[in-house]
C-alpha cells in the first residue's frame, strides 16, 4: 500500500539499502549535470494531446528490429544485482519475463549468464533476451563470452562503448565502495583483470575495429550502446549494426553530456529513420516513454528504477516497476489520442519543441 | 480576518480538510508538470499598462456567446463537492449566483442536478447555469442526463473530452482515496458503472461521432471542454459547436501538456477569432483573468479555488473567492488602463510575448 | 559595524520595525512578480568592462534636464515616512542633501511640505528638491498643493500616474495595516478624502487632460512618474513634459508588468534619446545604477532602501545608504573603465543584451 | 579518506579556517553574480563525446606560448597565502612543481619572491614559474619588482589589470577582515603604500601606456590578466603581448560581468586564434578544463581550489587538488574520445553551444 509510482520504490531502496550500496546504485559522475539534464530533457518536451479519437484497440505493441514486442520496455544492463537482492539478476530477468519486457544482462552480472538465461529462456510471451558485452582484456576472453551468450540463448549482443574508463564517481569513492566478498562478476574468470592502469585501460578501449571484429564473430544482431554524437551514429550505421542505444549511461560516465532527449532526435535525423534506436536515461514515467517514441525511438531501457524495484521487493518489485510504467504508458496514450506506437502522429510534440529545448534549457 | 487572497482559502482548506480529501482536491497527474506550467504560463505573460486613460465607466462586463455577463468568471465543474462541504454543489451554485458568476455543474455532482438548478434558476442577475456532461456507458443513459438537464433549466451542455481514462494521480492513490459512504454521484443510477476495465473505458471513450450525436439530441448550445491542439479546435469549429473550453483539466489528466496560456492563443489563431473560447487552469489572480482575455478568451473557469472556498467556509467561502477575483480584475483593469473587456487593446501584452514564452520557458 | 551594504539596512529594518509597518514598507502587489522582475532585470544585464583606460578624473556627475548633479541618485517619493522614524521626511531630506542627492517629497508626507523644504532649501551643494503630486479629488485642492510647492521652493513637480487605484497588497491587508493615530498626510486637509468608492476613484483618475491642466498652472518642470508603455512615453513627449520616470511603482500597484530594465530601453528608443529619463525599481547596487545609465537613464530614484535606512538609523541611515550606493557606483565605473556618466560607452552592455533579456528571462 | 573531489577540500577549508580568513578566501564582489555565472557558464556547455576512437597514447600535454607542458593547469596568483597555511606560497609552489603544474606568484605574496623561486626553480619537470605584477605607486618600485622577478628566475610577467580599485566585498568588510600581524606583503617595502584614497588609486591605475612601459623594461614575456572585452583583447594583441588571461578575477572585482566561458570564445574569435589565451574562474572539474580548451584556451588557472587545498592540508592538499583535476581531465578526455589537447575536435561542443548559452542563460 502506498507504493504506486517508481519514486516510491526509489524511497524504499534508499532507506532499505546500506549507504554504500545505495551510493553504488544512485551514483553519478561529476556533479550530476547529465543525470539532471536527462530528467529535464524529458520534462521539457510537451505533449499536445488529441481528443475524441476512437481509442478502442489501443495497443502498446511495437516492432523492434523486426520482432513484435508487447510494449517498448526493456530492462537495462545493470552490473552486480546481487548487491540489491540475494536473487540478483535471476529475479529481474524473471520479473521482466512476467511483464513481457525485454531483458539485457550485463557482462558484470553476479549470476552466470547461463543461469539467468535458463531461468527465462523458455517462457512463453517473454520479451527479448539480450547480452550486454564489455570487451575483455584480450579477444579470446571476449570471444568466449560471445560464444557462451550464443549458446545460452541470448538473442542479441549489446556492445557498451561509453565506458572505456570509469566515470568520476565521487559518492562511491567517498563511501569507499567495494564489492563485498561473495558478490563476484560471475561471468568472468577471477584472473581476468588485465592491466588495470589507466594506460592499460586506454590501450584496450573498444574501437571501431573491435566493432567490426565482434560483428564478424557472431550471427547475433549487434547493438552499440552509448552513442550520443550524430557522426558516430552514422558511422555505426555504415558498419551495418542492428541498432543503437542512445545513452549517456544514466550520467555515470562522462558528466556534462547532452540529455538523451536532446541527442535522440539528432541521431534519428542523422540516420534517416531507418536504423532502429533505443534510448535510455531518466525515463521514469509512461509519458517519458511516449515522448521517447515520438522522438524516434522504437523502445526504451529502464535502468535505476529496476534497481529500485529489485532492492525494494526482489522480483515482485521489478515486476511492479515495469507494470506501473506500462500502465502509465497506456494512460498516456489514451489521454493523448494515440492508439498505436507503430504509427506515432508527427504533431504530438510541438514541431518546434526540440528547437526550443535545444535553444533555451 | 487575514483572508484576503485565494491562497488564504487554500491554506484554510489544506489544514481544514482531512488528508484524503485534500489529496483529492489538490491532486495532479504524474509529476505535476502541467499544473506548474499553467501557473508559469500566466506569470510569464507581461502586462504593459497604459496610463492616463479616462477610467470612468470601467466595466467588467463581457459578452459570452451572445449573452451579457457581469464579469467573465464561471465556476468550473468539480465532482463530489459534498466531500468539501455538507451543502455540496448547492452551496457553490448559490455563491456563484450571488456573485453573478456562471456555474457549471459536474455530471458527478453529489446533489441531484434538479436540486441544484432549483436553488438558483430563478435568481435575478445570476450568471449562466450550465451542465457538464460525461458520456455514460450507453447512449440511453447519456440521453437521460441530457433530457434531465434540459428539463431542469440548464442553459448549455459542456462535454468534457480530456478524461477518457483516469490520470495517473499518485497522491490520491497513495492516500487510498475512496468516496466515503453517503457521498454519491447523485445524478447517476448506482448500476450505471459499465465495463470498468481499461478496454471497457477505451471502447466507450467519447469520439467526434459522439459530439455529433449529442449535438443532434439537444437544442442547448454544446461546448467542448478539454481541447489543447489547434487541429482539434478547428475540427470542433467545423462541427458547429457553441464554443470551446481550452483546458488541460488543471493538470489532473495528462501530465506534460502545454500550459493553457500557451495553447489558448494558438487556438484563437487557428479558429480565426470567431469561435467563443473559455480557458481554465491555474487562474488565481485578477491579472490572470485579464491576461486570458487579452489572449482571446471570452471568459474563464475557476476550478480548485472554488473548492478551497467551499472547504474553507461553504457558500460564503466560494462567494468570497469570486468576489476577490472580480475585485482584483477591476483593479488590474484600472491599473492597465483597460475600461472594457469587450474591446481589449492589442498591445496590452507585448506582441512578442507569446513567441518569447514559447521559446524560452 | 557589519553594516556595509543596503541589504544590511534591510535586515535591520525588518527586525526593528513592528510587523505591520514592515508589511507597509515591504509590500508588493499580487504575487510580487514585478518586484522580482525588477531585480532580475538588472541582474540579467551583463557589464563588459574595459581595462587600462586612464581613470584619473573619474566623476559621477550627470546632467539632469540641464542641471549638474554630483551623482545620479535621487530619493524616491515615499509616503508616510514617520512610520519609519520619528523625524520622518525631514530626516531623509537632510540626509539626501548631505549626500548631494536629489529628494522627491511625496504628496502623502507626514511632515508639511513647507517644513521639509525649509530644512534643506538653503543647503549648499544639495541636489534637486522636487514635489511628487497625487491629483486630489478636485482641481482646487490640486492647485493649492502646486502653489504651496512652488512657494516652498520645490524645483519640479512629479505627477504620479500609475496608481489611480490601490494595488492588490495582500500582506498589508492581512496585517490589517492602518495609519496609527498621529501619523497623518500632513499636506492634505483631513476633509480631503472625496468619494472613496472604486467608482469615485476611477472617475477622478488622472488623465492626459489633467497633465495638460497641471502643466498650464505652473512654470515648474513637470515630470510624469509611472510610465512603462512606449506609446505613453511618446504621448507625454508630445505634450512637452520635462521628463519621465520609468517606473512600475516598485511592484506595488500592478503586478505582472515588465521590469523597468526592460521598459527603459524601449522608452529610450521610442523617445529618440532627447527626453530626460529617470528610472526606479529594484536598484540596490552601484552596478545597477551604472546599467540604468547605460540603458539611457540620466538618473535613478531609490525607493525602499531609503526606507530601510530611515528605519534603521534615521538620517544617518539614509545618508549611509546613499553614500554606499555612490561609492559602489564609483567602484563600478573604475572597474568598468567608465570615467564619465555623461558619455557612456555604447558597448558596456552587450549590444545583444536587451534582445537576449527580452527573449529569455 | 573521503577526500576525492575539490569540493571536499572546500568543505575542509570552510570548517578549518577561522571565519575571517574564510571570508577572505571565499569572498566575492557584490551579490556574487559573476561567480555564479562562471560556474553556470562551464556547466551550460555540453560535451558531445565521440566513442570507439583509439585512445592509446592519450596525453594531457599542451603547448603554451611555445613551451611543452605536461598538462594545462597553472596555479593562479593568490595573495596572502600564509593566511591559509604557515608555509604560504612555498607550499603551493612546491605542490605545483611536484604535479608539473605551472605556478604564478602574486605580487602580494607573504613569502619573498626570491624564496619561492629558490624553492622550485631547479626542479626537474616543473611547469612554468611566473610572476604576477601589480603596478606600484611609482615606476621605480614597479621596476624594482620586475628586476627582482627576472633575477629570481621567473619566466614571465602577468600584469593584472582588472583591479584598479577594490571590489565591493561585503562579506570581508562585514567580517572586518584585516591582515593579522606577521602576515605581510613580503615583496613590498612597508612604506610602499602611496596615496590610498580613491583619487590616488585612480590616478595610478594601470593604463595601456603602462603596458608598453613594462614591455619595454623586460625581455620576459608579458601576459595581461583580467581581459573580458574583445576590443581590449585586440588592443593588447596589437601591442604584442605574449598572451591574455581571460578572467574576471573569480568574481572578486566587478560583479555582473559575463562568465569567462562566455567571454573566452568571443576573445578567441576577436584575436583570430593566434594569441595564446589562458582562462580562469570557476574551473572545478576536469570537464571544465576540457571545455575551456575546446573554446580556445591553451591552459587554465586554478584559483580558490588551490586555496582550499592549502588550507586543508598544506602542500599535500594543493598537490591533491591538482592531481584530482588532472586525473579528471584524463578521464574526461578518454570518455570524450579526445586523445590530444593540441588538436581539439571542433565538434566536441555543439557548434551552437555558445550561441545558445549567450541567448538563454
Ligand atoms: C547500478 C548500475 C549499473 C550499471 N551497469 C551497467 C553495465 O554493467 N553495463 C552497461 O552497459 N550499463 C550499465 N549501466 C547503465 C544502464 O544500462 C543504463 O544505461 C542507465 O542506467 C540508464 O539510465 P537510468 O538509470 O536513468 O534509467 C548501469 C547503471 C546502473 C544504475
Ligand atoms: C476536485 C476537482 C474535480 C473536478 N471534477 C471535474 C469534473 O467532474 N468534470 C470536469 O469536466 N472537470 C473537472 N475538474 C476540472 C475542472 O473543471 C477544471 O478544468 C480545472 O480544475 C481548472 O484548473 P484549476 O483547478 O487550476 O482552476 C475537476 C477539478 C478538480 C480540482
Ligand atoms: C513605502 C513606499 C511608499 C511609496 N509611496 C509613494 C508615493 O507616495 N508616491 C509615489 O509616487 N511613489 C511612492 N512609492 C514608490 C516609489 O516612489 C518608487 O517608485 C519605488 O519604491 C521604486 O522601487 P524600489 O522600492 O524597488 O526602489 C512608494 C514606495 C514605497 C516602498
Ligand atoms: C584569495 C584570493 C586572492 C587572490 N589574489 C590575487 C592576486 O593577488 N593577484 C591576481 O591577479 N589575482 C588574484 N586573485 C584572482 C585569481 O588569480 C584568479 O583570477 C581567480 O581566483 C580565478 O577564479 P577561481 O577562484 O574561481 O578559480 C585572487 C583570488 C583569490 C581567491
Amino acid at each position: 500500500p502506498g507504493v504506486v509510482a517508481l519514486s516510491d520504490h526509489e524511497a524504499r531502496a534508499r532507506t532499505g539499502l546500506d549507504p554504500n550500496t545505495w551510493a553504488y546504485l544512485d551514483s553519478v559522475a561529476g556533479d550530476g549535470l547529465t543525470r539532471r539534464a536527462n530528467r529535464a530533457g524529458w520534462n521539457a518536451l510537451q505533449l499536445w494531446p488529441r481528443v475524441l479519437a476512437p481509442l478502442a484497440g489501443l495497443s502498446t505493441e511495437v516492432t523492434l528490429a523486426g520482432s513484435r514486442l508487447a510494449h517498448p520496455l526493456l530492462v537495462a544492463p545493470l552490473a552486480h544485482q546481487r548487491l540489491l537482492h540475494g536473487d540478483g539478476e535471476v529475479a529481474s530477468a524473471i520479473a521482466a519475463s512476467a511483464q513481457q519486457a525485454g531483458f539485457v544482462l550485463s557482462t558484470l552480472s553476479n549470476v552466470p549468464l547461463e543461469t539467468v538465461a535458463a531461468a527465462v529462456r523458455n517462457d512463453q510471451d517473454r520479451g527479448p533476451l539480450w547480452f550486454q558485452l564489455y570487451l575483455q582484456a584480450d579477444r579470446a576472453r571476449s570471444l568466449d563470452l560471445i560464444r557462451r551468450a550464443e549458446a545460452a540463448g541470448y538473442e542479441a549482443l549489446v556492445l557498451t562503448v561509453d565506458a572505456p574508463v570509469n566515470g568520476v564517481r565521487d559518492a562511491e569513492r567517498r563511501a569507499g565502495f567495494r564489492l563485498p566478498s561473495g558478490v563476484v562478476a560471475a561471468n568472468l574468470a577471477s584472473t581476468a583483470a588485465g592491466d588495470g592502469t589507466l594506460a592499460g585501460l586506454l590501450a584496450r578501449a573498444p574501437t571501431w575495429a573491435d566493432v567490426e571484429w565482434v560483428a564478424a564473430q557472431t550471427r547475433l544482431p549487434l547493438w552499440i550502446k552509448g552513442v550520443l554524437h550524430p557522426a558516430d551514429a552514422r558511422r555505426a550505421q555504415a558498419l551495418g549494426v542492428a541498432g543503437l542505444v542512445v545513452s549517456n549511461h544514466g550520467g555515470r560516465t562522462l558528466d556534462g553530456t547532452p540529455a538523451t532527449a536532446q541527442a535522440l532526435p539528432q541521431i534519428a535525423k542523422a540516420t534517416g529513420g531507418t536504423l532502429p534506436l533505443i534510448v535510455d536515461g531518466g525515463i521514469r514515467r509512461g509519458t517519458d516513454v511516449l515522448k521517447a517514441l515520438a522522438l524516434g525511438a522504437s523502445a526504451v531501457l529502464i535502468g535505476r528504477p529496476v534497481g529500485w524495484g529489485l532492492a525494494s521487493a526482489g522480483a515482485l518489485g521489478v515486476s511492479h516497476v515495469l507494470r506501473v510504467l506500462r500502465d502509465e504508458l497506456e494512460a498516456a496514450m489514451a489521454l493523448s489520442g494515440v492508439t498505436s506506437l507503430r504509427d506515432m502522429p508527427d504533431d504530438l510534440l510541438d514541431p518546434n519543441a526540440l528547437a526550443r529545448q535545444t535553444a533555451c534549457e
